[in-house]
């Protein structure tokens, strides 16, 4: 017998998030029954994601309720999951910390301020699940989704899953060298957040690296030079993520290649060498208005067909099911419904050479017991001392001095970004960045623990 | 009863070095009938060693023999004791490739490239005292003593304890705050090679640390205004060290202080804001040459003296020991005269948070059973995030860079470099060292993995 479960979306005014969870829910019958409360501080979103989500159940018969609140504890109430999606700062709080950086000679940011908001609002929900419904599992789909699981796991009891879309980049590798039909494929990518490598790559039992090697032999350079980006993120077999495989022997997926070096971002003309054209990757100031220009299209469009009650709501979005997989975790986990995924999960073993309380991106078999890691064995060493040890010791230094409120491990930071030519100005930055009005909460945060 | 022990010298060419053991050994009653192996590649050092060796034993009428050979396996038989101070390559090296990095817009050094001879001597020593003298122990006195002893620890069955003077930093400071009977003074400074931090400072059995911050208060100001250092490494006082301890609130000692992060490093002007005048430390090109011109009149120095056969070699060298710890360990090996001193030895628990086949530097017991560490706990969780960890990586980098021979390790390095703009420069500047007639042999054995 199948179970509906209480789900609770954080920050659902993220329209093209929530409205997905809606239709794999109204698609997935072993759910049926269920109850999705969306909570946002926006009442205008919350209103038109209700609005779309509702329709939507109408027109393809479905039974799952919803409810939406702006109170975030109350949302959590009788909850089974949690999904958060939430951003506390957006767009224009990014653009204008990168446009402080510049003042001080930063290219495209270059200082990282390690992400006090996400990381404060995280712990904030984890810590009020612990107490309001300690056995929910927390699907945590914001960003930081390495350095918030790994505080969440590490200063909270509650069960912490990170999703991300990295590990498609499979895909994206598969149609490039020509592999027709991607469900024979099987693969392994394991990793960090943003830092996982081919480890395993098979297509209908036989190794199909040779079919990238063969790729690159033949048609790299020609695709390098005529190929224009179709997406913003579209990067995976860029110049810059062949380099990265001929440094390591294994190809990098998905955000890992947006990654690698700083040397592949100092500035426009090296991105595009790397990350090709028109934009040089998603990272650059090309880019990135594009990119935030197409999900307010999209708020605009779900905000038109909210306002337009005869629209067909299937028509527009469709009725198959999105590639997301938190409703599919959710179905394996509550109904037995058994499937393999890519989870962010703490290590316990997992990945080899990593502590056993960093939270490791691997495959797990997840069904009614639970998310169950496959433990994939380690990385090669070169990958484990330059890309795998330095990501963790960066995750280190972002939650001690997320819990020490040290401002000079921010100076350290500040310090480190390869853009920083001097300690004066890596000083004025960081000072320049903490002056800012939105940046009051994290200022009062962070001391200094004596004069420097 | 006492037991004379066979002590074997690699790089015995080193005059100061050597003519201190010659001292301590002739001062040490307990070793009498010790016998002494120089070994060096250059004939004339060694004649030159052997002859005032011979004199100064003979004017003390000391109990100790000496040899001298430049077959190094053959200094390794039957010894007891194995001292390695050599450098492969000289300063003539170091600094035609700080000239050659130069060119390329680094400053003062700027690209690492992991010391390949160095280790390699090490690595070499090593397996020949496997065979040869397997009950030996190795005292590790040439750089750099944390990779290579964890190297030689991990790849042979050797017994390793690395030596630094770096230590003796803590001397400095006591001298510097008005301590005025260091005999009674009691410290710890434990961390990694060159990267240690006074966890305790305890003055007739008072914390001494707010001596410190009473200097920092009253008269750190004056001194860094007015003070020109004495010697080309008078750092231990320095803004740079302070600005450490602002930052960790633990004091670096020794080395620790010429490390810190590369932004003390920028150029001369901003050494000196650091590390005082008249050369900004002794990593500069001011310093660096009166440092090896200094070496120079020592060795013409000794020279005189063993062309002058009637100069008194005692008046010159006088006759109390030395400051170097290796024949005190060596007798405490020997004859069970047991002392502590700072070694670098595996970890094996010592220092917490630390891999335990890693070489630490730590106080020890030593005695006839051995070098035994003391278990000194942790160092904070700042100073572990930021600087041992790092660290801890960078030797990690070091050594499987050596072992596999892959040159895109050094290409990495070369890259993370903070003086490194561009993939270019990073490429370009490694490319022309690898192409050094100095070279070689290091360019034969890295070979990048794949075309890149």
């Amino acid at each position: 017998m199948s179970r509906a479960v209480r789900i609770s979306v954080i920050g659902a005014g993220s329209a093209q998030f929530s409205l997905g969870l809606v239709k794999d829910l109204c698609l997935t019958e072993s759910l049926a029954g269920s109850h999705v409360c969306f909570m946002d501080i926006s009442q205008e979103r919350l209103e038109m994601i209700r609005n779309l989500a509702v329709r939507y159940r109408g027109e393809l018969g479905a039974n799952i309720s919803f409810e939406s609140t702006s109170d975030r504890r109350a949302a959590l109430q009788d909850a089974d999951f949690i999904i958060n999606t939430a951003y506390v700062k957006g767009h224009r709080y990014a653009r204008a910390v990168r446009e402080l950086t510049a003042k001080h000679g930063y290219y495209y940011g270059g200082v990282n301020l390690g992400d006090f908001y996400q990381l404060k609002l995280m712990l904030d929900v984890a810590r009020d699940m612990e107490e309001i419904c300690p056995d929910a599992w927390l699907i945590q789909s914001g960003n930081p989704v390495f350095d918030g699981c790994t505080l969440m796991a590490r200063e909270t009891g509650i069960k912490v899953c990170g999703l991300c879309h990295g590990h498609y980049g499979c895909y994206e590798i598969a149609r490039m060298i020509g592999i027709e039909h991607p469900e024979r494929m099987a693969w392994q990518a394991p990793g960090l957040n943003h830092n996982i490598w081919l480890t395993h790559f098979i297509y209908d039992g036989e190794d199909a690296y040779p079919l990238i090697d063969q790729w690159i032999e033949a048609r790299a350079e020609e695709y390098w030079r005529t190929h224009v980006a179709t997406h913003t993120h579209d990067v995976q077999m860029s110049r810059g993520a062949v380099h990265q495989y001929r440094m390591y022997g294994l190809f990098p997926v998905g955000d890992t290649v947006r990654r690698g070096g700083w040397w592949y971002h100092t500035d426009l003309e090296t991105k595009k060498r790397w990350f090709g054209e028109p934009w040089g990757g998603p990272d650059t100031e090309l880019a990135r208005p594009i990119y935030v220009e197409n999900l307010e299209k999209r708020i605009a469009e779900m905000t038109r067909l909210a306002n337009d009650p005869k629209a067909s709501l299937v028509e527009v979005l469709g009725k198959s099911k999105t590639r997301e997989h938190q409703v599919a975790i959710i179905d394996g986990l509550a109904n037995d419904h058994e499937g393999q995924f890519q989870v962010n999960v703490p290590n316990r073993g997992a990945l080899a050479g990593v502590p056993d309380d960093v939270v490791v991106e691997v495959p797990a078999v997840v069904n009614k017991k639970g998310i169950q890691t496959i433990h994939v064995g380690g990385l090669p060493p070169k990958i484990m001392v330059e890309q795998i040890l330095p990501d963790w010791l960066d995750m280190e230094r972002s939650l001690l001095a997320f819990k020490t409120g040290d401002r000079s491990m921010l100076l350290w930071n500040a310090l480190e970004s390869h853009q920083t030519r001097s300690y004066d100005q890596g000083m004025a930055a960081l000072e320049d960045l903490l002056a800012m009005d939105d940046n009051r909460e994290m200022a009062d945060h962070f001391k200094f623990p004596s004069r420097l």
